[in-house]
C-alpha cells in the first residue's frame, strides 16, 4: 500500500485536477450578485486560483437561511465564467436542476448532505459533466467510494473527491478535517481528491494551516471560500477568507509546494 | 420541560399515530413479491400490527445490492393494502417518484440517508400525504426538527418522526439507538415519534428488548422488519423477525403496555 | 444469542445485584455533610432504594470544581451506613486510596474516566470488595469487558457493570444512553449490569423515562442521583432528582416491573 | 486568533521542544532488550532524531498482551540514554511508579488512556520532570487543556502536548488524526504540541504523509514508532517504521521544513 496508486486526472475546461500540479478553486459560499462574483473571480485568478466555486441553489439546514439566487445565479455564473475564463463548479441539490444547470456550470458539486442521495448521484452519472463529490460528514471512506461508484456506473468517469471534515465529538472546530483519508485515497484509489478547509474547520484562522497540511498530506488541491467582504457575506461569513488572507495563504502555499517538489497549477 | 408537550396525532387511513394508543407497523425491508407481502400482511395483522411497511424503490449503499421491485412493487402494495385493509408506508428517494407513488402508498417514508435531502422534503411538503421522517444517522436533534420544518412549511402538517439509531464509535451494534432523543421529543415537540429497533441494532436478538425499552421511554409506536423467512430475505436478513419472534414480542409488549397504562392500537 | 446468558449475582451486604429482583441505588453526587447524607439515606430507603451512592474523593474535569470531602467523608459514609443499614458504593480514583476506603465503603466504584486506568483495576482485583465498573464514555463494549477482565484476573469475581451514556455528536443530551449495550450484555455476559440515567442524560426530565426504558431493556437496576435540594447541590445539580421526583419515579417503576414480571428488591 | 500565541519552550536535557526548531522523537513501542533499544537509538540518532521513546511499563487494553519489561526496562533505558546521549521519554501508568522511574527517564509520558487519570496528573505536577501529555482519544480540546492544568497547578510548568488521533466512526484508520486541534493550540495556548502519526493512523503507509502534514499544520515535532524489525515487534508491529522508512521520511521532512522556513532540531 506504500506505493501510491496513480491518480487519473480529470479535466474541466483549461483546468486539470489530479495531475502533477496542485490546484486551487476559490469563490464565495453563494453567488450574491454579478458584481460580487466578478470581483472575486478577477482577484482570486490574479492570486493563483484556476477555478471558481459559488452556490446558486442553496438548501440550508434551516429553511430560514439564505437559499441562493436560483435561476438568476445561473446567468451570473455563465457571464463571469466566460468573461474571466475560469471554469465554475456549483452545487446541485435536485435531479431536476441538472438540465438547466448544464449550460451555466462546468462541474457539478454534490454537497456533504447529498452524498447519500443516490437518486441524484445516478442522474449525475448520465449528465456528461465532471462531478465534485464531497464526503458526507458522517460517511466512512468505504461509503464515500461506493457513492462515487453510483456516478461512475452511469458512465461518467470524471469524478473528483473532496474531503470537507467529519462530524466528531469535538466542539472547538465545526468539523474534524480527516487528512488521513486523503492520504489513504491517494494510495488506494484513482480519483483525484481535494480538501475544503473552510467547511472543515469553520474558523478563518485555521484555513491556512489546514491548507498547507492538506498539500503536505498529498491532496490534489483546495476548495476555498473567499469573499470580498466576509463580514457582510450572506452565508458562512466566519469561515471565508478576504483577499489579503487569500494572498498570504497563496504565498506560503507556493513555498511549501516547493518543498514538496509539486508545482502550482496556473492559468495562462 | 418535565410537563410533556401534547402530541398532535397524525391519521393514516384507519390508523392514528401519536394518539393514546401504541402503534405497531410491520413488514419486510423490501416488497419481494405479492405472495410474500400478502402473507406478511395477514400474519402481522392477526398478531397486532396495524400498518404495513415495505420498500419499493430501494437505493442501497452499494449499487450492487438489491434495489427493490420498482414500479411492479407499486401494484403489489396497492393490491395487498386494499385486500388486507392495512395502510402502507414506503420510502421515497426521488422527488420525481412522488406522483406515481401517491396512488399506491398511504404514507411516504424519508429514509435516514435522505433526511438532509431538502429538495425532497420541500416536495413532500406539497404532496398531501403523511410523511414518516427518519432521523439521519448522524443528525443532531435540532437538525432533525429543522428537516421536519421543511415539510411543515409546505403546508403538510402530517409528519411523524422515527428514531432509528445513530452512528457512534460502537461496533457491537449496527447503530446506537438513542431513546433519550425520543423522550426529549415527547417533552418538547408536538410530532409523534416512532422507533425502528431493527435498523438501530442490526441484531435480531436485540429487537425485542429495544422495542420494550422504546415503549417505556414514551415512543408512540414501532416500525419493525418482519419477514416470513428472514434467512432468505433479499435484504436485511439479520435484523428481520420471523412470525414466531414477532408473536412473542407482541405478547410481551402487551404486558409491558399494561404496566404503562397505555393500550395497544388494534384494527377492527 | 437470543437465549439470555445466566447472570451471576453479586452480593453486597444485604443486597443482591443481578438476581431476579430489580435494584435501585440512590444518593447524592457527592457526600456534602453527615446531615445531608443521613437525610437522603433515610428518605430514599423509605421509597424503595436498597443501597447508597455518594462521592467522597471526587476528581473533576476542572481542577477548580468541588473535589469531595475526602477523609472526612469516609467517617460520614461509615456512620450513615451502619445506622441506616444500607450498603455504600463510592468512587475510588487512586490505587493508594483502596486501603483506607475499605473500612468505610461496601463497594468500590470505578468512574467513567478511570475505566482505562488498568493500574487501578489490577489493584481492585486484589481488594476483596465488590466493584461497580462504569463504562468509559468512549469505550466499545469489548474494551469494557476487557477492563472487567483486569479485575476478574486478580481473583475478584464480584464485578457489576454500569452503563452511563457514551459520547456522541448529539448535543441535546450530555451523553447518549446506550441501552442496546445493556441488552447485549444480558444476552452474552455473566456480569450484572446497572444503568445510570442521571449522568447519561444530564437532564432531570429524562431520568424517569430512561429509568423505565432501562428496566424494559433488561437492566438489573439503576444508579440514581437523588439530592434533598438539587438546586443547592455542590455538583451535578441539573441531573439530580429531588425526593418528590424520586417518589414518582419509584411508583411508575413498580407498575412497569409488574408488566415485566420482575419484582423490586426491597430491604426488610 | 490569527496571531499565533508565543509557545513557551520546554527543555529536556540537550533538547528543546516548542522552540524554533522542529523535533523528532523516535523509538520502539516497548523496550524489548538492551540490544534492540541500543540499535534503534544509534540508528535514529544518525538519521536526525534527538530523543528516544520506549515503553517500560505497558498496560494494554487486553490483560493478555505484552505488558513491558518493567523494572528491567528501567536499567536498559538509563544505560542507553547515557551512552547514546539522547533523553528518554516513557509512559507512567501508576502514581507509585513515579519515584522509581525518575532516575531512568527524562520525561514522563501520560498515555491516551490516562489523560483523565487526575490522581496521576496531580502527582506529576510535583514530580520535577517534564511531562508529555497525550490527548485522550475521546477528549475535547477543552478537557485536554484542563488535564494539563492539573499538572501545571502542582508547579510543574514543563508540559508538552501530543495529539495522537481521536476516536470517530471511521474504520479505515485506527483513529482520526486531528490536525486542526494542533493548529488551534498553536494559536491559543502556550504549550508545545507534538504529533504521533503512528498511533493516530495505525497504518505504516500513512505515517509519512501525516508526519509532513503535521509539520505543515504547525506542530513542534513528531513522536514516531521506529523498530529495527517491525514484523517481529512485540507490540504495534503494523504501525512501526523500519530504518529505511524512517530515513526516507526524514529526507522528505527536511525538504518540507525548508519550504516552511523551519529548521530541524539536531543533536551536536
Amino acid at each position: 500500500m506504500t506505493q501510491p496508486s496513480p491518480t487519473r486526472p480529470v479535466t474541466v475546461g483549461p483546468v486539470t485536477l489530479g495531475g502533477p500540479a496542485f490546484t486551487v478553486i476559490a469563490g464565495p459560499c453563494a453567488i450574491e450578485s454579478a458584481e460580487q462574483f466578478s470581483l472575486i473571480a478577477e482577484k482570486t485568478r490574479s492570486l493563483g486560483a484556476v477555478m471558481l466555486r459559488g452556490g446558486i441553489f442553496k438548501l440550508r439546514t434551516s429553511p430560514d437561511s439564505f437559499q441562493g439566487l436560483g435561476n438568476n445565479g445561473l446567468a451570473v455564473a455563465r457571464e463571469i465564467r466566460d468573461r474571466v475564463g475560469m471554469p465554475v463548479v456549483s452545487e446541485v441539490v435536485d435531479p431536476r436542476q441538472i438540465e438547466v444547470m448544464c449550460e451555466a456550470v462546468d462541474m457539478f458539486q454534490v454537497g456533504t448532505r447529498n452524498m447519500y442521495n443516490y437518486a441524484l448521484l445516478k442522474e449525475l452519472g448520465l449528465a456528461g459533466k465532471p462531478v465534485l463529490l464531497k464526503r458526507g460528514f458522517s460517511a466512512r471512506l468505504e461509503e464515500w467510494m461506493l457513492a462515487a461508484e453510483y456516478i461512475l456506473r452511469g458512465g461518467n468517469q470524471d469524478v473528483v473527491l473532496c474531503e470537507r471534515g467529519i462530524r466528531t465529538f469535538e466542539v472547538a472546530t465545526r468539523n474534524t478535517l480527516d487528512l488521513s483519508a486523503v492520504a489513504l485515497i491517494k494510495q488506494t484509489f484513482e480519483l483525484p481528491v481535494l480538501v475544503d478547509p473552510s467547511h472543515a474547520t469553520g474558523l478563518r484562522s485555521l484555513i491556512e494551516p489546514m491548507s498547507l497540511a492538506a498539500a503536505a498530506a498529498g491532496a490534489d488541491g483546495l476548495l476555498l471560500e473567499v469573499h470580498n467582504d466576509p463580514a457582510a457575506a450572506l452565508s458562512d461569513s466566519e469561515q471565508s477568507l478576504d483577499f489579503e488572507d487569500f494572498s498570504g495563504l497563496m504565498d506560503r502555499l507556493k513555498k511549501l509546494l516547493g518543498g514538496l517538489n509539486r508545482p502550482l497549477h496556473i492559468l495562462p
